[in-house]
């Protein structure tokens, strides 16, 4: 209770101190038209989750967690880059409850303010030292090609019928998890962590990221539609072949299957009933079940990895109970 | 007469060690719909001005052109990122005579294949040593950025009557002048020549940028059909503010400057009379004459710069007479 309570704390402090460090970023330089966009999908809020992390990981590898602000501070801008260029492809009018930045301003403006947020990421590590600098940078541009191909995953497969279950996990660790890993690694290598230590940290962050994103399938489903910030049900709405429904496919009895493939091109239902019927296949097939399953065995797979990090049992702790929190979706 | 035979000699050289790079530089990756739109455009051709820069100016400052091979690849990925992107948003149809990104596959792919080429331009520094891959990446940072901003500027000017000949002459230095600078300055990087060199290789492409810039404004209207690559007069027919059309609105008599306005607000004239009419306002206002003097003004500032670098006669001959190709254009 003692070390929730203090973990509790420290996320506080980092989103405290993590946010007011973003409000003193505002770009104010011409030309408006380019920078405006840039503040303004900046300052729209969300949990800074990613930038946490990386100051949290420089703490617990033993250095102040401030040396580790423009690494988080890059992380998050471009977090953000990828959000204004997916809203475009997703074609999304909202974002956090605003409006995206194409809708609220236009398509060009969204791709250029969007590239000017890459470049700018990448200057965010430019006051470090060359060793560090290339190091930050290198992890960079492996992590941002990745999560690119993870976004084109994600596009192919909308217009494909065998997408394997192997696919989509590796799909969602790179469009989702491998962010997570690299804004972990950045804090260890901001804190001239060893190697082992870094790459150790680096998986610890993967597969908490890829426990997340199926703990995310799952609940867009399942969640409490009072706490969960999204549509419950959205995915179904979409047709998404997320992990749930993939495992509907493999898992469910003939009739099951044949169900689910009526139920998702039925025009006519209703959007509560088509809901309702394929969460109730989703239970019967036994996939919500093997989805909760597959959350646990990655926050394992990463608790194991916490195991050999060269760290204090307590601070092993505390990023334990950062794990276990993230997969109740407390923080 | 020896010194040209040898420069062009030399660049003939320079072209096809590059081109021969980049074949090899084929990305052989998954998923293919991210990958092969790259591979497309960067093999549609052109004549690789920027990389042949790089290479020719690492060996100004005494080095072997293949250690550079690297950098100039990146500046000519880097200026192919932004053709796709620049597509776009201009909704081009045609790039060198074929299809473009957009058009032959669709939005999301000119974005997202756009976006990992202008991470695959950082990654192309990664096998330089910490402190050159610094400065190459911080000099393409703030290039890329500038771009950006140049890109913004023309956008911003399409729907403005107020632009001033030197907010005209900051964008075109912002979006094609600063990647001729860069390019050559990454080459001096690569060979390690001073700062000052540096500075001065930098600035020295960035006024025979800026010059190359305004001869093609030039060349839009009053070159020769037959070796000009783009249609003559297309300017003009997009009512574009170009140093010409600025010039004329500055020097032109009460009566052409409202004979222009008129000619470029009338919704009936034929095509070719509009180009005709307009070109002649140009050549009576005296805004052709004025477009050649700043050629000419940029140029020998360009040289001006030449003469404070810290190489032979000779090579500075050689730069010198590659500035004077470049105004001609048979390069």
């Amino acid at each position: 209770m003692k070390a929730y309570f203090c973990l509790m704390q420290n996320i506080e402090a980092y989103q405290k101190s993590f946010i007011s460090y973003l409000e003193d970023f505002t770009v104010d330089k011409e030309p408006k038209n380019l920078y405006e966009p840039i503040n303004y999908i900046l300052k729209l809020g969300g949990k800074r989750l990613r930038p946490v992390l990386t100051l949290m990981t420089t703490e617990v590898f033993g250095e102040n967690s401030n040396v580790a602000m423009d690494a988080a501070l890059s992380v998050e801008v471009f977090h953000n880059f990828s959000l204004v260029h997916d809203d475009i492809m997703d074609d999304a009018p909202l974002r956090r409850g605003k409006e995206t930045v194409h809708e609220k301003w236009d398509l060009n403006t969204g791709i250029l303010s969007g590239d000017a947020m890459l470049i700018m990421a990448y200057q965010l590590f430019e006051n470090y030292e060359a060793e560090i600098f290339q190091a930050l940078a290198k992890l960079f541009s492996k992590t941002a090609l990745e999560v690119c191909e993870g976004q084109q995953y994600d596009v192919d497969f909308e217009t494909r019928d065998d997408v394997t279950i192997p696919e989509y996990l590796k799909m969602i660790e790179y469009k989702t998890a491998v962010l997570v890993g690299a804004a972990m690694k950045m804090g260890a290598i901001v804190a001239k962590a060893s190697n082992e230590d870094q790459n150790s940290i680096y998986d610890f962050g993967r597969y908490l990221g890829i426990a997340f994103q199926l703990q995310d399938d799952y609940l867009d489903a399942f969640g409490n539609p009072e706490t969960f910030g999204k549509q419950v049900g959205g995915d179904i709405l979409e047709n998404k072949k997320t992990y749930l429904y993939l495992k509907t496919k493999e898992l469910g009895s003939p009739t099951e299957q044949s169900s689910l493939l009526k139920t998702i091109s039925d025009d006519v239902i209703s959007d509560q009933d088509k809901v309702e019927n394929i969460k109730e296949l989703f239970h019967s097939s036994g996939a919500s079940e093997a989805t909760q399953e597959a959350v646990k065995d990655y926050t394992n797979k990463a608790f194991v990895v916490l195991e050999t990090l060269n760290i204090s049992n307590d601070k092993k702790e505390l990023l334990r109970l950062f794990g276990e929190q993230l997969m109740n979706r407390r923080v």
